[in-house]
């Protein structure tokens, strides 16, 4: 095992523009993931670490982690705090920082049904599905794909907005954007209207596809049918979701608030929505 | 108008403790809010100054705001950058800091309408309250409180764990922890078992009680009989709601979860929990 004791080393710098830019990570199809809970769901979601950077503190406390991360990392390095502070984006790291190959693009509108997997995921004609447009905060994209995880919903699509393998959007999640099925809709594979044609072929598999809008005219979600395959997209913080997007879904729903309805953040909308898809 | 450019100036150091510190807070009756949102929420919410701190740029820039907090402030102090910095806890204050006085203590169990408000919060045998015991991250609690009052919850009851009036819980809710109507359960006016004497007088008072848990065996929150007066227990993010708490509460609910049950965290289970509360 090689060690490495300066922030200036090649593999290091490297490592670091991972966590800090998202271009890089799109580029090179390679992600960091910094601490022990984090780099654990690298083993349990069968993913693999073309790098792993261990602290000596970590490998003597945490003897069987260490074990299990070794065995799916092509190579190890043995490095010092001041290396996993400078690959980290955080204050405090926790003795291990893992480079993980991204997995094969996911097709989530035609998956097959995973063998082994619980009824509710094995039964297709009732795939759930969010698509998340042009989510900007890394909290609320994490916390969404949190409850999506929790509620078990079928899978994420991400169109724009924030990069899912942002360190802060990764930690919000506590990992669920590892475990759970997400597809990102790039537009440099599926033309330039990405979500559009994503839209279309969702129909045609027969999903019904619902926008989800603060507009009070829309069907409320309590009244929507949720039944068989479903498709709702959650918009951008600010601007909702965009108006070629709304034209191209089947319905609009709407939560229906006694309250004050600019106040529900996204992470909530996101949630009482998945609630509604899955109640 | 006094002017203060002094970071070690008397009054500045004040107000400074009162930003970091739940204590002074409570022993003075008096908190913090920075920039122009949340200040003009105390505008909107009745509630007086008894310092406002600006900076000569925000009195140029928003004259008719600054107007207005004038006539609900005892004292102005005009600023420098330093200064505001001191009082704030973030790195870029945004020209204007107040020290607000806290409202009298609310009794949410009792409360009367108010005149003028909309229906659903005249009428009193509908009201539903959350009780949120030792939650202890001021950004769930501001996310809570964003929540409830987006789904027009008639009020918070907050019994330990943060602080109402921490800049950061202040900040997460958007200014509707200064909206809504909030009761702190305070251990020292109500003797030694605060919740578990509120609790007793809630259900003389009529209202259904309700302890949400994550154990499976209690009431699906889709199957639990909201209407009429309904007051519903939140606990701590780790230990959720105390044993004795439980105990006393008429009955326990939980959200019925497919996925994985850790994963939904205080804020997604607290929205999921109002919006069945108000459905």
């Amino acid at each position: 095992m090689e060690t490495i004791t300066s922030v200036k080393n090649e593999r290091v710098k490297a490592a670091a523009k991972l966590t800090s830019s998202a271009k890089a990570r799109r580029e090179q199809g390679l992600f960091v993931l910094e601490g022990l809970r984090l780099c654990m769901d690298v083993v349990r979601s069968g993913l693999r670490c073309a790098e792993l950077f261990v602290s000596e503190e970590f490998c003597a406390k945490h003897g069987a982690e260490y074990e299990a991360l070794v065995a799916c990392s092509d190579e190890v390095f043995l490095v010092n705090d001041a290396v996993l502070e400078k690959l980290s984006d955080t204050r405090t790291p926790q003795g291990v920082c893992c480079v993980v190959r991204m997995a094969a693009p996911a097709s989530l509108l035609e998956r097959a049904p995973a063998t082994g997997a619980p009824a509710s995921e094995t039964d297709v004609s009732a795939t759930k599905l969010l698509l998340l447009e042009n989510v900007q905060d890394p909290a609320n994209l994490g916390a969404i794909a949190r409850t999506a995880e929790a509620l078990g919903i079928s899978g994420l699509l991400v169109s724009g907005g924030c990069d899912v393998y942002a360190p802060k959007a990764l930690r919000a999640s506590m990992g669920a954007l590892l475990r759970l099925p997400v597809e990102v809709v790039d537009a440099s594979r599926e033309g330039s209207e990405p979500v559009l044609s994503l839209l279309e072929k969702a129909e045609a598999l027969g999903f019904k596809t619902y926008a989800s809008t603060p507009a009070a005219d829309a069907v409320p979600v309590t009244e929507a049918d949720f039944s068989g395959k479903v498709l709702c997209v959650v918009g951008n913080e600010a601007n909702g979701v965009t108006p070629e997007t709304m034209t191209a879904c089947a319905e609009r729903v709407t939560i229906p608030m006694a309250g004050r309805a600019e106040s529900l953040n996204a992470a909530a909308a996101g949630a009482i929505l998945m609630w509604e898809m899955v109640r």
